[in-house]
């Protein structure tokens, strides 16, 4: 289990701030995950990962079982010696992949069959192999195979994902318990799509199976912001308060303040690298475009407060330059600065709650978004 | 000036290994240079190439004054502010690349009219502007604009080139001594083809400018790898003893130890980070194509011998895999070991002149490279 400790709370807010254990270290909370979906933070070397503050990161169950392939991986014995990331690993479960991005996908009770959107080759996925996939990858976290609906839907529909979401999450339950190593984690994935009732009745269900956390999924999605926001800030008190909460695949950085408030502990999102690799750096003062021409000559850093590598030595002039010339030191540059921003927003909010200062920390985050950098 | 020192010579061969003094450091030769054409060595950051084993890198006049244009890197006084090189930069002259990129360009005695191969835009290049381009990018060693004949080429042209080629090396040199900060070094560059007579006739002429190093012009540009080295051969001799022999844009690591043995000094050459793109990883038993299937499952580092970033912390299988996905960490972690490769090389050339063994270690190194890495 990941015995997960409560070290503080913020007084107006439900934010918490605390810790948990993997067999590859601690992780402190909230935190935000960068992703690594094929076994690389796209453009980035552990080491930068480490240095730009990140603590855990996400692989993705889907793209690795087809690239290079689980068998691969496990002459590593798992994806941490495979790719040099000695810290903790989640990992999906697949099924967001599956109903996003493969082919001809079949769903039935026994799990997913699918088509690899790479190269056709059939598969299936079931409950029992995601679980045995990831533990293949060694991840500190697993996740269950669940059934992602897209917004909108029908209720009839998130109905049945979410009765079917709770009957796969027993059953990889039933395989994490017989073969996962003791350090390794499952946690309960909550459905519901944009209905109450329905977040709570996957709630329920999945509290009563007694995981080590709790994620909501299905979230960002296609809905509004205000809808997500509506639909986690009724679903967190559902979740049990010793047990780590995870918001999957949000957000950007109103989000995870957001989301805090609300007693979030955990995110994971592609927002702030792929949108480095777009040429936009997030600062705290709002989103730098860097190609915009007014950045020529400018020999100040993306943000003059900001303490990571790129702002330490290179200018917007410098990565304008390198980002319209497609020179692939502009990704990496910019994935770092992102990177470091997220991580060092989510220790800005962990500081706040233990200094009991999470409203004035909101409300100044707010404060400078509206102001401009420039 | 540089102070050329020569601190030791190969007893049986031309090879000799010495050392010279830049504004921004000290080169040891002989010594590979990084490419950094746009103010960057492609995906791989200064402390990357310095930590590989990168002494001094180069830029690319030609495109840096099209991108990001010399304007803008005068508000950071040069070159290295711009792109965070603390250490020697040699800039060319961007003569090559016009004759070679540019279009539409018409060659006056005056200098070379173009058109960029980027938006189309007029530009002139002349001996004087050319000079003056590097000392806005404060270049710690300058290459003057020469003529550079491809191959086959008429001896008539040659000798029109080898003609034009000394009166703008005049040219650049006058304006380098008028204007040049005084560490400030500017080469001349023999060219000639392929005809023997002629690069004695370019070198004479260049050598009585009395320039603090020379080069080899209009190598590798389509002749056979022994063509090559013959000419090399037959010109180096005329360079003098006591300035730095560079060969522009040579070559593979064989050019390298056979230019080494002819007593060359300096060596530029996109190989290694090209083919690091390409997926080519160079070793001292060869090349690996890192696509290729066998490296699947290999656990191996590339080179199991080499203390390269790569090679410490990564497989065959997980760099097969990464570039197979086209991971844009795969670029970066494949140059670094392929410049780790040539800048090692170098070291060891370094060391077995020192020693007085550098016959030993080409034959070494011939025996290596015949032997089978896998």
């Amino acid at each position: 289990m990941l015995a997960f400790e409560i070290q503080a709370r913020s007084g107006e807010t439900a934010a918490r701030c605390g810790c948990f254990q993997t067999a590859h270290g601690e992780v402190r909370t909230p935190v935000f995950m960068p992703v690594g979906t094929l076994g690389s933070v796209k453009a980035l070397t552990p080491e930068e990962l480490k240095d730009a503050g990140a603590q855990i990161i996400l692989g993705n169950t889907y793209h690795l079982n087809l690239r290079p392939g689980v068998d691969v991986i496990r002459h590593f014995e798992g994806l941490h010696r495979f790719m040099h990331w000695d810290g903790p690993i989640l990992t999906d479960s697949g099924g967001f992949q599956v109903f996003s991005l493969a082919k001809l996908q079949k769903i039935t009770e026994e799990g997913a069959a699918f088509q690899s959107h790479i190269d056709g080759s059939r598969h299936m996925l079931t409950p029992e192999s995601a679980v045995e996939i990831q533990m293949a990858l060694d991840a500190d976290i697993m996740m269950p195979l669940d059934w992602c609906i897209g917004y909108p839907a029908e209720r009839a529909d998130v109905l049945a994902a979410v009765e079917r979401t709770t009957r796969w999450a027993e059953r990889c339950r039933t395989v994490w318990q017989a073969k996962a190593r003791p350090q390794a984690a499952l946690f309960g994935i909550v459905q519901g799509g944009m209905f109450d009732d329905l977040r709570r009745r996957s709630a329920e269900a999945l509290v009563a199976l007694d995981l080590p956390g709790y994620a909501l999924g299905g979230l960002s999605v296609g809905e509004p912001a205000e809808i997500m926001l509506a639909v986690a800030a009724k679903a967190l008190p559902l979740l049990p308060e010793d047990r780590p909460r995870y918001i999957m695949g949000v957000g950007t950085p109103e989000d995870l303040v957001e989301l805090v408030a609300r007693g979030a502990d955990m995110f994971d999102c592609v927002l702030p690298t792929r949108n480095a690799r777009n040429g936009q750096l997030i600062t705290a003062y709002g989103t730098l475009n860097i190609s915009n021409a007014r950045f020529r000559e400018d020999v100040r850093p993306p943000d003059a407060d900001c303490t990571c590598y790129t702002c330490r030595h290179f200018s917007r002039a410098y990565l304008r330059h390198l980002y319209m010339a497609r020179e692939l030191l502009a990704y990496r540059l910019n994935s770092i600065h992102n990177i470091h921003y997220y991580t060092h927003l989510m220790a800005g909010m962990r500081q706040a709650i233990r200094e009991n200062s999470f409203d004035a920390f909101r409300r100044a985050f707010y404060r400078d978004r509206r102001a401009s950098g420039d």
